[in-house]
């Protein structure tokens, strides 16, 4: 078995070892010997939360597609978040039966429902592999050969490791760029279920309007089931399966967590940029994020305006809708948090401090002196091309029938090469899950709004000089007063959005392709080599910021040895702190804990403010049970916590001192949105939904009181 | 000399004798007596404030035309709010010198300038005149005869006791409707000038957006100065005249009060409906209140738009506009608040409590039986004609040229009356003020603006049926698409946007200016029964309400005998309470201090977020002299503080608790709009401008220490 004490416990050694983690950080869990936890308020040992070798607190914890779980029964019950298993609801929706608006309980094992497309990944060993991947770099290679370099090693060791290790799933991940890589054992689940969802009322109550706010009174909570062939292994799904037995079960304290109460979460925090230069950052702040805003905002409207006239068509553009708002609000919160807390200036002197120190030494100035600028033209380079490339890459995106016609075409290129040769998405590992997510998104393809999409992805192009420089563009591009006739006759004519001519396309060569008579796989088909060119662009910068960035790192950490927290890679970390409100603005205060009253207050029975009538019923009655706040009086519903958390960890679980479940993660606030660029006590704060709502909606609520019962209560 | 000891004490004790004063309340001047004030946590004692015979607290204040003021120094220095003064400014400015934007800074007597149309009123004496009124009120009158009756007898005890107390003016109020009536003396100061007045980015920061809202980091404050003739007598305005020396000076505190601190405010708050039954709350919730915030909202729109495109018109329309967007956004926290609060079902509640009490007992039935149907009654009628009456009010009150024509012409057929019979603002003593608004509105007279208001009127008249039956309007209304036409052939052709033919017009009989070819005076003349026929229907209506609700307080009284606290009437009243902030919604706390540090913070370049830059400029060097909140660390801007206020406590003092100036009432919380109609202590705030930050602003920022000297500072 691969999983070893001695491998866990060097990891990260190389940065990690030299700091003192202040509470800002999201710490990689072989590190949590170095935290002061009791000082922190923890009750629990770090070896009690992560010991290799043994079980501890980590085993109880999982991955569920992009999000963080946790088991809270020994029959593979699982906790996340409501927007989590929301694609899951969506899909399992229809027009007659909307699990969306009417919510979902399952009374026994064989009501639950496949959350098909789904997977939970399960952390079963780490080690660190630095040394072997950057030993295929030579001075000689160009920047894109680096790249290509090393994530073609990455996947000989991934290949080399599984093969090792039947039935696991090995992912070598960058950890501090350029420089450390770390090698994760997993196992992956397959065959995953619905178990209970509350309507979307609740699970999304505030909606839109209140994503990323607080105070928040959203019941963003779901529970599903991880199931396995009846000998223990993963399988996808299959009636014989039988329910994952975790190594480890997290308890549930239904009392919840109050006011300047000690929690602490675990989870899959995505990617945090905190390391990275002011040039960088001013990339984000006057080219990309104003240019997704504007793109995401646009996007968000064209399809609510399709949706409002047809709950069908609203249903299909529900999941997009979704992930472009939250990602178009949090950019927003972005860029005034940039522009607000002036990261780009402050990061500027930062470097100018570092500059005078490298310059004050020959041989750091020999060593380090053109750091600084070789990665600021980088970004020059990406400023200069952000227009045309970004919106080049969101014409692929926002077309829906693009994008199907790209992966089509990208997976029948690539399937030609060898397996490690391949683009990881097309390797044969991966080849069923990228089919599978493809013909789940032709299943919700909606042709009116597609034209829309084409027709102002044109109309935004054709204010860019450069893309009539494109040669499929030129003739499109020429004149705006043909963009919605053209647009809608090519996606009138194509059959893109239609499963089975995908699945029949799949099937082709490139050259039995390029003969399709199909007008928008054609065009798809000229401009293949244009995002070639941009996904080799890219990897060329990365190779080119990779030693770069491995290099400033040294420089930082010969100026100042204690700043640094490694930034987030969806690898599994901790971060702790307190239930704590804060101050958005001048003689405003925030208070902590939002209450059952407060959705009342909010509820106006005009979406996203309505609320079911079971809650109001239950509300009205004061049929609270023991799920009351003490001091309150009312059952909380939200709480707020100054730990240190990004996107990836929606549905980690919050824990209590003891290491018990007080709450589940699903937000931050609008200010602290910008925590992925500067972390500050005073604006960053997480959400999460509170362990006595989630029990009283459950229990109380929608009477679902076996699932209390096998949670242990 | 008319002002006793003895006709003071005894006032409004037919009610509020019998009550124990709550928190609520806007206490009667000659009640003070019976209030805890050494509990509450003043340092004075009643005779301390009003001690009359004596010169006491309430000698240092003053109505300022609407507003209240305080006497700053021996030399009639008086402070009130920035928005009081606003008309003052506003017309002193010229496109060359905008003082609204840049301010105004008097350095010597001589450079103040004239604030025509203010004065300034200083209560002389009290009695109470009831009996005198209700004496000439027979049973047999009708309701109209009722009112008429008792108008006429309020004039003849004015004009009476004016003629007693020379160069005094007598006003008799009613102040519990139908029931008691007090006879005020008043001095009337006629030379205002303006002395000092920040820019309107200080003076009224966060302009509409902020209106209503807490936090809130407006400077609403200017000094204005009071004159006199040389020998000490009211005088209009002459550069002979000498600064008016009060009889009693407010000391300024210039460290301010803090949270918790106990504060107390002396003021003319205008009108509260505490007092009125369920059947008045809702025909205010389903009709009047709705009816004006669409009319208004429209009116605000079509002025800013007018007033964006060219900077004099915008200042020609700055003071409507200011007035009735103020009046729309209360109006939508008052709908809010009715509907929120439920005040309509928790009245009705109370009233059939009330029902049943008068039900149990035979005697009870017989009077007061029919009561509360008899007052519903007159409200019904008023739900069942709102629409027409109001829109036909509001016709001649957004077009302006129709509002100056009725005014002529009302005043024309006043004036050949008995002076005695006339309208008020038609009596001698009243004329030339009528006359001289009426200049100045005329002034401001923007003619294609007021084509824009004629037609969306005659739009509006246009959906209600009835209003075709009135007959000149019949013929106007029949044909949709001629409005806009007839509207701007209208405004083109009339005159009465000119002040010279005003004033031509104004020296005819009605007989001659029924000759009149201008079309729109043609028009009201001929609509000019009809608004008799309303103004006659009010009256009819105050008439019938008078006594019912004299009547329905007695029934209130046998019931709950200490409920009672008298509705608001303008006269001087007094309100206490603590600096304290309040929750708005769950888990949020607005907490009572805020500073300058929020007005940067809010300061986007964009109006109404605008800081000038002499402001950046002190606060960028930390240049905050003494005026620096203790804990805070920053220039506190504005205060909260849980007092009970209206409308017409604009400018009133705010006193500690030795009776020392520490802020500057302004406004109210958007919650707190409902305070109208019912007190509560969960949200009712109200919001003063902080000394230090007047001190500061006028001292340090602008430099005009010779008014901190003239305050004895």
């Amino acid at each position: 078995m691969f999983r070893t004490a001695n491998v866990l416990s060097i990891a990260f050694c190389l940065v990690a070892c030299r700091c003192a983690f202040a509470d800002e950080g999201m710490v990689p869990i072989s590190e949590l010997g170095r935290l002061p936890l009791a000082e922190k308020g923890l009750q629990l040992t770090a070896k009690e939360i992560f010991n290799p070798g043994q079980i501890s607190l980590v085993d109880g914890i999982c991955r569920v597609n992009g999000c963080t779980g946790s088991f809270v029964s020994s029959n593979g019950l699982i906790i996340t978040n409501h927007h989590c298993a929301f694609d899951a609801i969506q899909k399992a929706s229809t027009s007659q039966n909307d699990l969306l608006t009417n919510g979902f309980i399952a009374n026994t094992f064989t009501d639950e429902v496949p959350a098909s497309n789904f997977t939970v990944r399960i952390t079963e060993g780490y080690k660190d592999v630095s040394e072997q991947v950057l030993s295929v770099v030579t001075d000689k290679m160009t920047f894109l050969e680096r790249t290509q370099a090393i994530d073609k090693r990455r996947k000989e060791i991934e290949l080399g490791t599984e093969k090792e290790n039947k039935g696991l799933r090995v992912e070598v991940a960058e950890m501090f760029a350029g420089k450390t890589y770390g090698l994760f054992l997993y196992t992956y689940l397959k065959d995953i279920r619905l178990v209970f969802a509350p309507p979307v009322s609740v699970g999304a109550f505030g909606g839109e309007v209140d994503n990323w706010e607080w105070p928040r009174h959203t019941g963003d909570f779901s529970f599903m089931r991880a199931y396995t062939a009846p000998d223990g292994t993963s399988a996808e799904y299959s009636l014989d399966n039988v329910p994952y037995h975790p190594k480890r079960v997290i308890r549930v304290a239904p009392q919840g967590a109050n006011e300047e109460d000690a929690v602490f979460l675990l989870g899959y925090p995505g990617r945090t940029v905190r390391q990275k230069t002011a040039s960088f950052m001013k990339y984000e702040q006057d080219v990309r994020l104003p240019a997704i805003v504007e793109l995401y905002a646009w996007q968000i409207n064209e399809m609510d305006k399709a949706g409002a006239a047809d709950r069908s068509v609203a249903i299909k553009h529900a999941s997009r809708t979704k992930s472009l708002a939250n990602v178009e609000k949090r950019s927003r919160g972005q860029l005034l948090g940039l522009r607000r807390v002036d990261i780009v200036a402050t990061r500027e002197k930062a470097e100018a401090e570092l500059q005078s120190f490298i310059r004050s030494d020959a041989s750091r100035r020999e060593k380090y002196g053109a750091l600084l600028k070789d990665i600021a033209s980088v970004y020059d380079d990406m400023t200069k091309l952000g227009p045309l490339e970004i919106h080049l890459k969101e014409f692929k995106s926002a077309c829906r029938a693009l994008s199907f016609g790209f992966t089509i075409y990208d997976a029948v290129v690539e399937r030609a090469k060898e397996d490690l040769e391949r683009e990881t998405p097309y390797m044969n590992r991966n080849m069923d899950l990228t089919v599978q997510q493809l013909k789940l998104d032709v299943a919700d393809w909606h042709s009116p709004t597609d034209a829309i999409m084409l027709a102002g992805m044109l109309e935004r192009l054709s204010t860019i000089p450069d893309a009539r420089d494109i040669t499929p563009l030129s003739s499109l591009l020429n004149d705006r007063s043909t963009f919605q006739k053209r647009a809608e006759s090519l996606i009138g004519a194509t059959r893109l959005g239609d499963v089975k001519f995908a699945e029949e396309c799949l099937k082709k060569t490139p050259a039995e392709l390029a003969l399709t008579s199909d007008p928008l796989l054609k065009l798809m088909i000229e401009l293949y080599p244009t995002y070639k060119s941009l996904r080799d662009k890219d990897k060329e910068r990365d190779g080119r910021l990779g030693p770069l960035y491995g290099t400033l790192m040294e420089a930082k950490q010969a100026f100042e040895p204690t700043q640094f927290v490694p930034d987030a890679n969806a690898t599994l970390r901790m971060t702790y702190g307190r239930v704590r409100g804060y101050s958005p603005a001048d003689a405003m205060q925030k208070t902590p804990v939002s209450t059952l009253k407060g959705v009342i207050e909010k509820t106006t029975g005009i979406e996203p403010f309505i609320t079911p009538k079971a809650v109001m019923d239950r509300y009205l009655a004061k049929d609270f049970g023991p799920f009351v706040h003490p001091k309150l009086g009312q059952v909380p519903v939200a709480i707020l916590y100054n730990t240190d958390t990004t996107g990836g960890n929606s549905g980690s679980p919050v824990f209590n001192a003891k290491g018990e479940l007080v709450g589940v993660n699903f937000d931050r606030t609008f200010e602290a949105t910008i925590n992925d660029f500067a972390w500050n006590e005073s604006y960053s704060r997480s959400i999460g939904v509170d362990i006595r709502y989630v029990l009283w909606i459950t229990g109380i609520v929608y009477e679902a009181k076996h699932l209390l019962k096998e949670m242990g209560l």
